[in-house]
């Protein structure tokens, strides 16, 4: 066996975001497998799922909700540890910005994704 | 045996804020007990300390470190499932904004930290 190498963390998050954005369920299950760990679980206020599996039938509805939206990050990766953030967009299919947020990652030994915290729009005041 | 009360995210916040502008270690201690459960961990990129004594001792050394600053919440409290965040700014000795951030926290059935997770300033462009 061969020590498993540590993916980059640009390269987790750009899977992370091809896995919101893949329409495709075989694509889907690509981006996926290269983002999250096997046990990978993501929350945000109105979802909780784990596995890949989940993670893809989690995707499927959404799209089937928010029909022609594209998700994009809108910040640079900030880290440290384990641990990263950055912002996101959901746009319309006329590209206004229909949603904003943060996801709050914690990485896996291998670079993956064990954990995604979403927050929907700004911090309360 | 009673069962426990979950304690209010507020007064467990609160209680956080508290120990990191507690100077005196009794009353330090008090606010740990009331914020954080025994194994709780806290984590931003210059610090990851698990424990009621490790959490003090890591607040002692920042006190020291920043003598006369001291710490706010400086937005509302965002929550869904377990995880809350929010926002804060350490105030230097004139009351100028020294340092801001946002914490991320994993709440205990209790209601208290399982978890802080803290960064440091804006989100990189």
């Amino acid at each position: 066996m061969s020590k498993v190498m540590t993916q980059d963390v640009r390269t987790t998050v750009d899977a992370y975001f091809a896995m919101w954005n893949a329409g495709d369920a075989a694509a889907r299950a690509e981006q996926i497998k290269k983002a999250w760990v096997a046990n990978g679980r993501y929350v945000d206020p109105a979802r909780d799922f784990e596995g890949h599996d989940a993670l893809s039938k989690m995707v499927e509805a959404a799209r089937a909700h928010y029909v022609g939206h594209t998700i994009r990050q809108s910040s640079g990766i900030d880290a440290h540890h384990d641990l990263i953030r950055f912002a996101w967009q959901v746009l319309a299919p006329d590209g206004g910005v229909h949603v904003t947020g943060i996801d709050i990652g914690v990485l896996a030994d291998d670079g993956r994704l064990q954990r995604i915290t979403g927050f929907i729009g700004d911090l309360p005041e």
